[in-house]
């Protein structure tokens, strides 16, 4: 029996996608900032995660931002290849999805689904989501990597917050039902 | 010289759905009544419009419901099939979508876009989309008619205003930037 909540806390243009269609995040810099700080900013969502869970390209992305934000936090990578280890917490792991996430939310309290948008289609179409933490950037980019594609169930959302940030982010949290 | 605002007022589940695969939308039916009234309803929003935009199938979607329930606003319906007038108020055009915009935005003060994906996304495409009011339906239907495909350009958007409904609806009114 699991616990733990999985969260995906995550941004997306309002046109629905998390990145241009080479993997570039550049569009977001300008937001950044204000996401990080203050009531139901990412740093107070950071806090209370306690272990990552995050697909290759958004690790090898993260890799490449220089120095590994996340510090000590036990974070696994879901990878076939074998990718540099940042640290001693990194774990790689190749195998089923579903019964690795079972095994964070019965490890951990609180797991952050970093990325990307396959591994975060995965774990909602096994239905083991919990929540989502959507900050809506409010930019058109046209094209990219969407965040949702076409090949999921149906699933209710109950709105559990808003954040209307000063550049226009507008910030939903929702709990992911059934 | 055009001096008329285009509105695209449209609903769409978090996942970016207006409708189900089929053009479904019953999954929108429970929402409906509290997205009509009130401050920022749709009932004032209809109140502004001077002039409806719509696509064939979303035009027969709406005849399908039985009554026209939208007056004898001036509605322009773009197709090129010879489709029923409900009304004297409604004309076909089968023309540049560019043109008409440019001509209804000259003679009308407050255009409704109201749908769908492919006029809105040419609309867009052509840079004539002055304003979206997205009306975010906490569902993740998992698949259907996206609201904005892959083939766009990056446009800037300017938040005016959001609106939380009871049920978890999130409405965002934004400018559309160049």
């Amino acid at each position: 029996m699991s616990s733990g909540t999985i969260t995906l806390y995550i941004a997306a243009s309002v046109d629905g996608f998390i990145a241009t269609e080479d993997g570039g995040v550049s569009w977001l810099e300008e937001f950044q900032e204000e996401m990080e700080d203050g009531e139901g900013g990412f740093e107070a969502f950071f806090a209370s995660v306690d272990c990552l869970l995050i697909g290759s390209k958004t690790y090898e992305q993260v890799l490449g931002f220089g120095e590994w934000p996340y510090g000590q936090k036990p974070t696994y990578v879901v990878t076939r290849r074998d990718l540099p280890r940042t640290n001693e917490a990194v774990e790689l792991f190749d195998g089923p999805v579903d019964e690795l996430v079972e095994r964070l939310k019965r490890e951990y309290e609180h797991v952050w689904l970093v990325g990307g948008a396959q591994l975060a289609q995965t774990v909602l179409r096994s239905d083991q989501l919990d929540r989502l933490h959507l900050s809506l950037v409010p930019v058109l980019l046209g094209r990219g990597i969407p965040l949702f594609d076409d090949a999921g169930e149906p699933h209710d959302l109950t709105l559990l917050d808003t954040i209307t940030r000063d550049t226009g982010i507008v910030e939903m949290q929702y709990d992911v039902g059934p």
